[in-house]
């Protein structure tokens, strides 16, 4: 049912020439042929979650739990932009496993990957890479992500996840912090003893400066740093590290330019007060950690000119400056990295990822080594940095092959072109539905708006669920969009259909 | 050269007949005809590292901290027990990525899951799968972890490394034990405002208590309860968190009974005396956390009935018991787990697991669901133990292989035997060279022996790595053996040989 409202044809130009019946988009033609591997559009049998989903989610209930599974998903039959539940339901998926699909699924690039017999043992022997790595490492590593590297930066960590990433990074930092104090001389033996007891000054009062709406993640350390949602943090003990007012700016920014300067400078006021309230207090802040968007806080943006006096505070007050794109990192917001958005030489002294990169990790500058010591001595400490995997290079496979897709499809102009549409499309229905929705903001296909209320927002969704559109939440009362790179015009023609049908319904 | 020192022959029955020539083992005989895909006997052309390693080490050197690598690896020529490097250099490997390969270098049984056709998609499409898990994910869950569960517990939440796994161990235990004490009612408003500035009550002052020597992780939650080394812990901010010590005991533990138990009734003592003074503190203990088997920190064993008693202890002052089995698990110790040398029918609430078990994760008690609530009402928080990943399906279905594997080649008696062979061999060697050589100890292959200080146990290595015999270190002056399940008689015989030899060229 749902299917027939979204009409996209098998077509020649990529010109789309988009005409609003009511708020309804047709996509008469483009350039391209259809992938033949992705579908034409949504197609639903049953509500979501079905009779499968259901059965399943009560079989899993009795092992793990589920109060936070949608449904169950059968990802072999799904293709593209296009996830399918067990139950045969076909639906657009905005979301993509929180945002951690980079090219769609079953990708054929990514299949041709796994059925290559060359990298069979890639896969069957995970090696300890921090001290046995094989012998592509460095190339791989040189072709993937070294190739994709923020400016300023060389030297590259991997690790397994998001929040091992920012762990190591927050480490990275502290260490840095520290050697610069000494000198880069070898600890004192109070240090080195007081250390194993976790008391100082081994292990010395610092802290990460983090802001309010913030997500970094929900291991202890990132957790401290988190503060997007009660229930992230409740029960679990914490740090006594800062935490700054992130700007609530107006949107569209552009029509709100001189509030949101003034609430831009009001938080980087706070933020230089807390470095020096925190140093008088015993704690200095070795590093402030940010977004370049906030995104589990509610999509939650602040302008060029705001990162870029931040990361001069930073400077000046000799804290390191970690910007988390685990989120916002790899081409969602038109460009590979959120921070490019600024247009800064020396944008960060770290920069964490995972999601879409498909591997965890982060890049330093040089500055950041670890291992650094003074002139004329020799690196006395390896293993500061470690655990057993440090990564998995079978992911680094498949993100070359992912970056190679980048490249080859110019899958950033896809995101760009198709994020100007979707913003464009939310500012129309914000208009056309001013008691529902507002505040559309986006940057590239990393697009929100947000609801009247949570009650209204968890409506729609499930309504637009129904109908074939699987988005995710974020904030209060926001929905976020976070499609693959290989969102095109059509699917976004399609995503407006859906919630145009369910909004004007809600009406 | 190396490989004419240790004399196998492809033989016909399982018997080994070994004499001591010197202390030479000669294997006789072997029923099974070695598995055809594995090699006979190291073999090596140059000193390790050998110079491709060397300007390998050196590429990626520029990229990242490489103060920890060993060597550089040919994965795909590695079989079996035997690691090759890239200078050709092929070594018994009884270190096996920091004793994460559970059945040895491309096994073919793994071989075959990855060039499945049916598997694919499982590797192409990494869910999130706390949200949207596949259609056979309860079934896989079922066949592989819930098929190994310890006793007492049914549930098993996947996450991706060790460090993640204890992190949410901890976190499990915290929710727990604040749920405990609010009656399961709803948090109050003061505990929710106050989270989310990681104050208390909303981040309560409650403390794990772990024991000197621990090594639980290096994200900082973990970090916390590690106190292995020094050089893990410098320069990190910590929690204020109790200390236990771990039973220093006298080898070979039979010989020692009276002397060991004293020792260990003095840590329990003590590990009563700190649960109090922490509750008096205002940071109640809300888990114990411990290794069967203290293995970074020096391979330290402590007996069944210690743990029994440590198990009463937490049960008595209401705190949660978590046993860390990421190095223990996985059949190492002749059982699948090492808490099940202890005899207990409810030996913990939490055990985690990685490593062997190629996906972290942790079990527990049904007492310990994060999203228990009051009788009658309704699970209201999902989302409390989460992250975008939790675990990789991709992983559960190599252990799948694994584990039938282990089941079909009878793995666990397997380690049982050679396991006695190497400690019996290991004793010899202490005896024969009791000024380098004391203290060998250990439970199946999960075998360590001392050096008399720390610079002839590294030599011992490096002598022993040239000659192909690829082993690991721990504590101060430790080394430890952590033979792949598959690792036969006749391989302990190579080991043996190989360490006699070096250990005789260093009289």
């Amino acid at each position: 049912m749902t299917s027939e409202l979204c009409i996209r044809r098998k077509v020649c130009s990529y010109l789309f020439i988009n005409f609003a019946l009511g708020s309804r988009y047709v996509s008469k033609t483009a350039t391209k042929s259809v992938s033949e591997f992705e579908y034409d559009a949504p197609s639903m049998k049953t509500a979501v979650p079905g009779p499968k989903s259901q059965e399943l989610l009560r079989q899993l209930g009795e092992i793990q739990n589920v109060g936070a599974v949608h449904f169950f998903c059968n990802y072999e039959e799904s293709r593209g932009n296009y996830l399918v539940d067990v139950d045969g339901n076909r639906m657009l998926d905005v979301y993509t496993q929180i945002s951690s699909i980079p090219i769609g699924y079953n990708h054929p690039a990514l299949m041709k990957v796994m059925t290559n017999p060359n990298n069979v043992s890639t896969f069957v022997n995970r090696p300890a890479l921090g001290i046995l790595p094989p012998e592509n490492f460095p190339d791989k590593l040189i072709e993937s992500l070294l190739s994709i590297a923020p400016s300023g930066m060389r030297r590259v960590q991997t690790m397994a996840c998001g929040s091992c990433s920012n762990e190591n990074a927050f480490k990275t930092m502290f260490i840095w912090y520290r050697n610069k104090e000494r000198g880069y001389a070898n600890p004192s033996e109070q240090e080195v003893d007081t250390c194993m007891i976790n008391q100082s000054p081994g292990c010395p009062d610092l802290s990460i400066l983090s802001f309010m709406g913030a997500f970094h993640g929900r291991t202890l350390g990132c957790l401290a740093t988190t503060h997007s949602k009660a229930i992230h943090k409740l029960d679990i003990p914490s740090f006594d590290w800062p935490i700054a007012p992130f700007p609530k700016l107006q949107y569209p920014l552009e029509e709100f330019v001189r509030e949101n300067a003034q609430e831009e400078a009001r938080c980087l006021e706070e933020v230089e007060d807390l470095i020096v309230k925190w140093r008088q207090k015993g704690k200095p802040v070795a590093g402030i950690v940010i977004e370049p968007i906030q995104a589990e806080g509610g999509d939650n943006h602040a302008s060029p000119d705001f990162f870029s006096k931040l990361r001069n505070i930073a400077r000046k007050h000799g804290c390191a400056f970690h910007v988390d794109e685990v989120q916002t990192g790899g081409g969602t917001t038109g460009k590979f990295w959120g921070h490019e958005h600024w247009g800064l030489d020396d944008p960060a002294d770290v920069v964490s990822f995972s999601k879409k990169l498909l591997t965890g990790g982060y890049y330093h500058r040089d500055e950041l080594k670890p291992d650094k010591v003074r002139a004329g001595t020799a690196p006395a400490y390896p293993y500061r940095i470690f655990n057993t995997w440090m990564g998995d290079p079978s992911k680094n496979l498949f993100l070359s092959e992912v970056l190679n897709v980048i490249r080859r499809e110019n899958l950033l102009e896809v995101v760009t072109r198709s994020g100007k549409a979707l913003l464009q499309g939310l500012y129309t229905l914000q208009t056309q539905y001013p008691h529902i929705l507002s505040r559309a903001r986006g940057q590239g296909t990393f697009c929100a708006i947000d609801a009247c209320n949570d009650a209204t927002r968890d409506s729609i969704m499930i309504k637009a669920r129904n109908k074939g559109l699987f988005m995710g939440s974020c904030g209060e009362k926001t929905i976020r969009f976070r499609p693959a790179l290989v969102f095109k015009e059509y699917h976004v023609h399609q995503l407006l259909n859906i919630l145009n049908d369910v909004l004007a319904e809600h009406k």
